[in-house]
């Protein structure tokens, strides 16, 4: 075995730490910094770290479960109910305008054979990949918010849209499965949900009454077993994403009479490990391809489409359902971020001979600059709101309680080992 | 990317954490339950999970190291050089004792061609694997006492002293470096650790006073590069073993101001994920050979002359040092344990011709008696010893604080989410 996956992860965690540390002192969110030391590190720019670590690839994948599961933990169903019509609204519009737009670029510019061709293009537009989102929102203190809220129903909604969209362009192509068979999976798929929701939160509730305080570290086990296994049914029985299955088993757990002090031990496994390690591998998977000029204007022009489109399909979606104009600014930009999903859709249209291997190229350079400009814009639709929230009203949601009780132990372990040290001196 | 490892991980984080249930009622130690609960998974029993997953070997690499980072962290360098003279006794002679008793054996029984060869058994037998007893006395709340300083001081001067005897062995068998060579790479790495002790520790606190409490997510990363770091270097540059140099990171960042904080977001990185893993990986890696008659006399006697060199060797050396009977019981005992490390000697004896295969399924069997055999036999050793230390000195130590603290954090999250759920309600 070899043990350069050491040296690698501390890699990892100091240049993600240390480039969010110098985004934040210019006000960006941290998680921008994280993504750039991942592209700085992988072969794009010095090359530092192999881009085909199979090991890397599975802890980000870890990674990306495990923020989808926290944020799962700190949604409550309640409010996702709520927001979940201005959600499909939102989505809805957000995935027909980029599939229109895509198409258009493509039937203009690209080098494409059919109209086929052209849609797929589109459909490789669609998919928002909500984890960056989550984790800007999170660091801003707006998650738990009916912007916030919006956003994930809308994103959830996208994936199960993108995945008939990328189903019906693949059965026209000739290969995958039928429409029918991919519907019948969706509705099972939430049928097992609604089913893991109600019967999972009675048994653990039962299970946490009857064990008391004894061994409490079972509980966080037990929400990771359930995290890691809807994770793996999402993906592996209904070919939906395996984030979502984890949000689902996030809200359960979130549920549970358990709740935060799961999510207590879920953060340091977050921050200190898994985290770092799924955004510094976006960036790292960045290989840029040999390209000719025709193909270069139509990447700047793709990244046009792709923000815009998003921007603008979602905020109308938003505005149909009566937000501001200021929110549908922050819902829109909240969906513009494209992350893998893109790039798995791109293969699987490689493999039945939609994606031209040509635009390969446009579709990477579209995900690296989509994901790493929307927590820029986030930020900048945020900007002027009061952000002194914290101070304001100490313990008001369950992440900022979390936070405090970091300070609070930080100072009682502190003093205690003075105490200690005091001791042992007399 | 297959997402196999998915449902891996969380049947082996369901199933250690039952197993261990299981033994802790039995009274018995829960890493005796997690190392059954690898056996019956792997190839040897019910042959669930493959025992040649790359992802799972690493992540139990990367738990051991954690878990020894850990005990560094709980270790005071005072007390563990105060255990300095003891220490090295107790491993000169547990080197000596299993060493003379394997190569008697093997001259003996084993279908060895010379007298090398029966030496090279011996050899297998000198490495400690000091994780399982580190887990087994935290569980015991009897890490951090004479008794436990003794047997970490112990297994790290067993560590060097068995990389000498194997050099020495392969160097007669005609391969692999130089005596002198290996000798000057210890003594190099000792620097090495001094400097990092001194500077590193100078360095952190400085960090520490500057930066405040601003953003302290910062400090348990900066303690996790510093221990992937030292863990990378002791086994690529040193030929030391990563879990050495983990434990010698964890001394360092056990004395900085920050210490009780970054221990407490350890914890959970720990036991929700990466040391579950390596004890199932331990049992998962057993793959039964065939044998004859002759080979299974010889693996019993192996087995014995494995536990009671060790107890006896390490018991003696620690009754020269004036421990109490009881407490040369508990040292010989802690010492028992092989794990990994014997496995990885016995793999390069057979590269330089020095390990004939048919031995090496008495190895195998040797190091899973060994494994198991070593928390259930400390159990015994410290049974009748007064076990609520926990009750009746609260705060009396840095681990002790911290499951105390788990308990409030548990009722101060459980209160709020109460008072929250209230508040919704009218």
């Amino acid at each position: 075995m070899s043990y350069d996956f050491l040296w690698q992860i501390a890699l990892i965690l100091v240049s993600t730490k240390i480039c969010g540390l110098i985004t934040r002192r210019f006000q960006m969110p941290q998680v921008v910094g994280a993504l750039l030391a991942g592209l700085l590190l992988g072969p794009a720019v010095f090359g530092l770290l192999p881009s085909d670590s199979e090991m890397i690839k599975q802890l980000a994948e870890l990674g990306v479960i495990v923020i989808m599961f926290s944020a799962g933990m700190e949604t409550d169903i309640r409010d996702l109910k709520n927001a979940g019509k201005s959600g499909f609204l939102v989505a809805m519009l957000g995935v027909l305008v980029p599939l229109l737009g895509g198409a258009g670029l493509a039937a203009w510019l690209a080098p494409t054979e059919n109209m086929l061709q052209n849609f797929f293009i589109g459909t490789v537009l669609t998919a928002t990949s909500v984890s960056i989102t989550v984790e800007a929102l999170r660091e801003m203190g707006r998650l738990q918010s009916r912007v916030g809220n919006t956003i994930l129903a809308a994103a959830i909604i996208d994936d199960i849209l993108g995945i008939i969209a990328l189903t019906i362009m693949t059965s026209l192509g000739g290969g995958g499965e039928s429409i029918a068979v991919v519907l019948l999976k969706i509705v099972l798929f939430l049928v097992v949900c609604c089913f893991v929701y109600v019967v999972g939160l009675k048994a653990l509730d039962w299970y946490i009454e009857r064990a008391g305080r004894r061994d409490l570290r079972r509980f966080p086990i037990a929400a990771f077993v359930v995290c890691l296994m809807m994770a793996w049914i999402a993906e592996h029985f209904f070919g939906v994403a395996d984030i979502t299955g984890a949000f689902a088993a996030g809200l359960m757990i979130g549920a549970t009479k358990k709740a935060g002090y799961i999510a207590s031990k879920f953060e340091p496994v977050q921050y200190l490990f898994l985290a770092p390690v799924f955004f510094a591998s976006i960036g790292m998977t960045v290989v840029l391809p040999a390209m000719n000029t025709q193909i270069v204007i139509f990447s700047v022009l793709l990244v046009v489409v792709a923000v815009l489109s998003k921007w603008l399909g979602c905020g109308a979606g938003a505005k149909m359902c009566g937000f501001t104009t200021r929110e549908c600014n922050q819902i829109g930009l909240g969906m513009v971020c494209r992350g893998e999903v893109a790039l798995i859709v791109a293969n699987k249209g490689a493999e039945v001979g939609l994606m031209p291997d040509a635009l390969f190229g446009p579709v990477i350079i579209m995900v690296i600059i989509s994901t790493i400009l929307t927590p820029i814009l986030l930020k900048l639709a945020y900007r002027g709101e009061d952000d002194l929230q914290l101070e304001e009203s100490p313990l008001e949601n369950r992440s900022e309680a979390l936070e405090q009780l970091d300070i609070v132990t930080d100072q009682l372990l502190t003093r205690e080992q003075e105490i200690k040290e005091k001791n042992q001196k007399h």
